[in-house]
């Protein structure tokens, strides 16, 4: 299902003892299903060339294959095989600056000893000065344990620090928000809890990330009780609002109403939870939870406390059975669980007009192609398809509003309003079955929400 | 004692009513003691005039009097008087950047997800690849419990925050390490460590950093102990890094070599036990350590570890009294103390060509220019006397060489390399009893000392 992108980019460096075997090599690599994208001759000395072919692959074995197609090649050798993502990242995407010029001594004795040391004192009188006299204004913590990186599962706090990296990075990029990675060398609930109260002093918020359900709700809870700033779990609310913004579209392409609609949430952990409670109070009324043991039921002895809120809010007429059973009618399809799941004949079950989010990653819960041949709108988290609901949608303007508020908690008021600015960023001329969300490099994105959060932290 | 400085700026904003008043603003200031460092008319209406005056002043009871004696000029009113270096310090000194560009979706695939996954596969296969593939291989954490802020106190960790993003900018500029200011919200020892721990994973180093004594002593051994990465309490090893570099070439300027020359260190601290280790591996027998209670002695009951280990390694002559008694014939004195504690009579006690560093901040242990009457070489922690004995020398080069060696410890080897290194960058011709070591702006210090640095790591 999977094509090759530029996230799998490899360059080989191919020796070859004649130039008509230049035609060789992009034959092979093209019938092995590799895209070609860079070609550059680095040596040639007579008959013998050394060239760089970057390609486009779609994993690990799918590389490997590449080379062996090449290396089969009669007077081609393969010299290298270079893998342009893991490039990108040496020595790490995150670097810190000097907002202040250091170019003399004077320079010096405002930036550090002895002039900040009246700063220090401004503090001391008044602590809240610290919001606007250093990078607390501006701050945010990415903070995970390793316990959920991305869809690789417990991998441990040095693996996820690349993709914390890369969040920081994105938050810099499209919030201004200098944001800096805290992977957490334990997965304890307490001791993760303690140690980011122990750093909170430094920063304006705290982004939780990647921290495996359902001890995230545990260790999001009890930040929030203890911080006086702002503790935002995005796995859970940047997706849940990204979400609601792309189903508020949704609904407006197959003209249905939020409160009439009928949607069924496949996945309850942490992305599940959330969108259930935000879905719910948005306003819809006809919501069903679905985990692998069926639609989730308030009897259930295995829910924790979050789960069990959803199964008390949600399936107001008290279906039970299994997805099947579930979806007979249903108006919308959120799946948060994993790849291949659902059918073409489960959506057949739906009402007219099907919308469905396949969100698991890499693989949706089923192929989008497939999706839409009964599915009117078909939304992924796959940046290769229509549609991506991607939570970078969301965290850069969110955050960016709540530093700009200086707010000291985050309220459902502050998701509903950021879920519906990003929804209007779309306009009617532009909306249509492939394009119910913003792509992220429109420009007005992160503004939009931000002025939105920070028009709901300050009540207005 | 102290003269007006550019950490000490403010900009006045004046109305007057007649251009021929500027001049009475310029007579004013300078009568009080100000240093007019600029001038600049904002706005001018008929003979109504607003001016800018940039003055330095020497400290907050100055600075209202340069206001109080414009305010008493007939015809000017004070609008406003803002502080330069606050100004300099709003919204923080330190910002994220990132290395990578992101202006396409391909981009955004290899810095983030999906390609980001790779770079996790990878670490979580070998953990050590995060020194390769992530801002380890840079990272330095700048961390205090704000115990100690500069001279000024137990301030707390926010008022202690512009301090650290000073520093932080100081590491990147001289050092190019990507330094990050992490403020506890705790000065218990136990939760300290623990936190320092928690956060580990990220950095390649740790710097620690105005922590009061004895605690600091605790904190370091437990976090050397526990941690794979250096730790550095900069104001025990920097502090003596450059002392000792200092030492060296003040020893050079009067021909006394440091195994026979007598030193006298007043102050046990954090800085002192540093500097008395430092010294007494580097070879001088002769050292003796003076506290408010006078020479330290082995049998007192009042002796951390570290001191009592500075009691039984120094006075190699069991001498017993005060800070005269010590002096006496002394050819060294090495003040980490407090203003004003030493008296020209006490140098006059002292061998010939006495040596004298005075280095309590902001004001020393003696005046400088009383001290130069006796003594050959005078040193300081101030800026604007010659000799400055200042971190900055030592710091960012130090963690350079420690991060480029990808050392897991530090050595009394590289403390020793370091500190050399640093004196050879004073030329037998540039040497003089007024430059012992080299200004902070040149070029070659960073560089000289992180080679210096590594080479010891690497046992070379």
């Amino acid at each position: 299902m999977s094509s090759p992108s530029a996230s799998f980019s490899v360059t080989l460096r191919v020796e070859i003892s004649g130039s008509r075997l230049v035609g060789a090599i992009t034959t092979v690599l093209a019938d092995a299903g590799g895209a070609i994208t860079a070609l550059d001759t680095v040596e040639s000395r007579g008959e013998r060339l050394v060239v760089d072919v970057t390609c486009n692959a779609v994993n690990e074995e799918h590389a490997a294959e590449l080379r062996a197609s090449v290396e089969a090649i009669d007077g081609a050798t393969v010299r290298a095989m270079s893998d342009r993502t893991l490039l990108l990242h040496l020595g790490g995407v995150l670097a810190t600056e000097s907002k202040v010029p250091l170019k003399t001594r004077d320079d010096l004795s405002m930036a550090y000893t002895p002039g900040v040391a009246r700063v220090s004192l401004a503090i001391s009188r008044d602590r809240s000065a610290a919001r606007n006299l250093t990078i607390k204004r501006n701050s945010v913590a990415v903070v995970t344990d390793g316990s959920a990186v991305l869809g690789l599962g417990n991998l441990g706090p040095e693996a996820a620090l690349p993709v914390m990296e890369g969040k920081a990075v994105l938050f810099k990029r499209f919030g201004d928000v200098d944001a800096w990675p805290v992977c957490l060398a334990s997965q304890d609930v307490d001791e993760i809890v303690q140690a980011v109260r122990m750093i909170a002093p430094v920063f304006g918020g705290i982004n939780l990330e990647d921290i495996s359900a359902p001890r995230c709700f545990e260790v999001e809870r009890r930040l929030r009780e203890h911080l006086d700033i702002p503790v935002f779990h995005d796995d859970q609310h940047g997706t849940a609002i990204v979400v609601l913004a792309a189903l508020l579209n949704a609904l407006r392409v197959v003209n249905k109403s939020l409160g009439d609609a009928k949607v069924v949430i496949l996945g309850v952990g942490a992305a599940g939870v959330a969108i259930a409670k935000l879905l719910i109070s948005e306003g819809v009324g006809n919501l069903i939870a679905v985990d692998r043991d069926g639609i989730l039921e308030p009897d259930w002895s295995t829910l924790d406390e979050s789960r069990l809120w959803v199964a008390q809010h949600s399936n107001p007429h008290g279906v039970r059975g299994d997805l099947h059973t579930a979806l007979q009618g249903a108006d919308v399809v959120i799946g948060v669980s994993g790849p291949n799941l659902v059918t073409e004949g489960d959506l057949r079950l739906m009402a007219a007009d099907p919308i469905v989010f396949a969100l698991a990653n890499p693989d949706p819960e089923i192929d989008p192609a497939l999706a839409r041949r009964i599915a009117t709108v078909v939304a992924t988290g796959r940046s290769d398809e229509p549609n991506q609901i991607n939570n970078v949608l969301v965290f850069p303007g969110f955050f960016r509003g709540l530093l700009d508020a200086g707010a000291t908690k985050i309220t459902s008021a502050m998701e509903l309003a950021a879920a519906r600015a990003l929804a209007a960023i779309v306009t009617e001329d532009e909306l249509s079955p492939a394009y119910i969300v913003p792509t992220v490099f429109n420009p007005a994105v992160a503004p939009t929400i931000a002025q939105a959060v920070e028009a709901a932290a300050k009540g207005d």
